[in-house]
């Protein structure tokens, strides 16, 4: 919608959603009307009022804490790069296992040993977590942010999370040499078609 | 299949990997049968055969070359990370925009100006990369990744991209304010629906 904002237009219709986001028109209707009664401008839905009402269902529009657990190169990067976020998510805090690097670390944001995890997600009230600790930590990692009440995890470690936690948080798992092999698979398959 | 191996087994039925990805039996013998006839011990798959038939399918046993775009913290820290990737994929370059950067960056990986991409990729016989450049700059990137020949693009710029480019390469887009607004917005639900 960001993009519609910027082309100038004030009003959208079912038809352009659906475009933008690959599916149908009355897939796009049926899904703005579970959010409730918003009323159409012309042809379509006014742009801000469809963003605010969006934002308000999903929770879009409440500032969260976001911490980083594993403060190797990659949870550095992600801990210190703040255009990755958008003003509606905060990180708050780092983790590492190694005190060392915990002493060493030079950075804006505040780290902490991971054995302090539960207790300083609770006290702070943070909600999501990026965790870029390597496969084999990742339980007990988990098991305490868990612990502590968090809600979401952005999971970069080898090891994909599903059932265990399923019922206590939401994982999403990223791997970049998975969607290599994905990525692979796919153009793979595709030479296999055409030739 | 490295779990199951890991446990000492052997074999695998249609249901046990039907657990592991959450999928049916059924759709998991049909998914197989499509690779080949590959044949069964007793209740299930050889688990070597399997993952040999598979990758050789899906073109997982090939080596690849990888590149990465842009090399700020997060892609500095891609760049340099191995344990990221699999023995299959080994990352041969890196690029970006800031002559400055190329020639200050301390790396055993060669890094080259942007402008060098699309013939260095050719060159080289490069087939993946990884853009961590800014959002308003990974559509000219990706312009040059696909003049050079590349295949697969894991996107980690803020601007998702998918029309454009779908039928010259694969692109997998992956953007941690995005996935803390999806996350945010499942438990936000679950919280509406239990209370």
């Amino acid at each position: 919608m960001e993009e519609l904002e910027g082309n100038g237009a004030s009003s959208v219709s079912s038809n352009e959603i659906g475009e933008k986001i690959w599916v149908g028109s009355h897939s796009v209707r049926k899904d703005i009307s579970y959010i409730g009664e918003i009323g159409t401008v012309g042809s379509g839905y006014e742009i801000a009022k469809l963003k605010k009402h969006i934002g308000e269902k999903l929770g879009l529009n409440v500032e969260r804490k976001a911490c980083v657990v594993g403060l190797g190169k990659l949870g550095t990067a992600i801990l210190q790069n703040e255009k990755l976020f958008s003003n509606n998510f905060k990180i708050v805090a780092g983790f590492d296992s190694s005190i060392n690097k915990i002493e060493t670390l030079v950075t804006h944001i505040p780290v902490y040993p991971a054995y302090d995890l539960a207790d300083i997600i609770r006290k702070q009230g943070i909600e999501l977590a990026v965790i870029t600790v390597p496969g084999h930590a990742s339980r007990d990692i988990i098991d305490r942010l868990v612990e502590g009440g968090i809600r979401g995890i952005v999971n970069f470690s080898s090891v994909p999370l599903h059932a265990t936690y399923k019922e206590k948080v939401y994982v999403s798992n990223f791997d970049i040499a998975g969607e290599f092999r994905f990525l692979s698979a796919l153009f793979t398959m595709e030479q296999q078609h055409h030739g």
